[in-house]
């Protein structure tokens, strides 16, 4: 016989297996899981993946996930008009949001420069950031992408384009170095290293 | 804000977050994940579970999950149709048809007698398993519960329905012991002190 008692429970636990870094046992459980709930609770799963799928969008603006044409950080008046912040992807937008620290606009690039997986600047959302420094007058664009290679060649991607335009605007980037709570002695030594050569002044607080 | 840019969103992440062992950080990961998937991808995954939900049978024997009225282990002909493996659920058949050491039909309680879950004899498959006995002529019933205090009142309510039968069959449970490959010195007390107690015969194979 088949591994699975049921050509279509053998279908189903292959497409949740198929979810990134889950296990055919782990796939199992949740598919057992929805088949003992209710057809009522069951049919809520799978239009709640459904309609987000149909009728989610993309912020005009700064790509982030949205409801509605323009995202609601991008629609909020109250935040500062002036500084953009770039991010690979929409988790990075959200575990921003969730430190409370920044109150600026976001750009999601929805990736990074990566020639080994074919991934060019012009495949990710580098000309459209490129394209509302000027219009919206922008300031200051942080640049909070990943500390890989792809990452760093990135970063000096957007600052090459930025920095030839008629209007530059100052770019900075998140500062790296041993994490709140961490031991010095487990640190490893780029993070170490860096943290001294980009050491700040103390104010005794 | 709220925690996600999207209601669609944060309901697709409620939804996966409910399924067992999910936490938010992983059911935001697969959401994202399927959401960049294409169209027809997001709809075979979602089908497939519509499909499973709507179209799954029960095999009316032993009640495993099943394609056909009967399941193929039911009606695999070649099979020892005289000996019934009892187990909780579903996952137990497909563990112990893994090690192809078992050859006789199966009888899946859909869970343990526990009253502090509120589940007693009647709310799980034992009435149609003793109901089995006489006319299948079942000769063996091995019990394979988990070793909790659930299952060891099941085996015992089970073991005392089956030996009042007109026709008493021998029942039997799995083996308990040091398991495969593990030391001795760090197997728990009780499965070391049940496997002095059920010692078996020493062949020198």
């Amino acid at each position: 016989m088949n591994e699975y008692p049921s050509i279509l429970l053998g279908e189903a636990v292959n497409q949740f297996a198929s979810l990134p870094g889950m296990g055919r046992k782990t796939a199992l459980r949740h598919v057992l899981a929805l088949l003992r709930r209710s057809d009522a609770d069951v049919e809520r799963f799978t239009q709640s993946i459904e309609r987000l799928k149909k009728e989610v969008h993309y912020c005009r603006r700064c790509h982030n996930i949205s409801d509605t044409e323009l995202c609601p950080i991008c629609a909020a008046h109250h935040r500062d008009q002036q500084t953009i912040c770039v991010v690979e992807n929409i988790r990075d937008v959200m575990s921003i949001e969730n430190t409370g620290q920044y109150n600026g606009l976001y750009h999601v690039l929805g990736g990074v420069i990566s020639p080994m997986d074919g991934v060019g600047p012009k495949d990710i959302e580098i000309d459209s950031l490129v394209a509302r420094i000027q219009p919206e007058n922008i300031q200051e664009v942080i640049l909070a992408l990943p500390t890989t290679m792809e990452g760093d060649t990135t970063n000096f991607y957007i600052y090459k384009k930025l920095s030839v335009l008629a209007t530059p605007c100052k770019v900075s980037q998140i500062a790296r170095g041993v994490a709140v709570g961490n031991d010095i002695e487990y640190t490893d030594e780029i993070t170490l290293g860096r943290s001294i050569v980009n050491r700040t002044d103390y104010y005794g607080k």
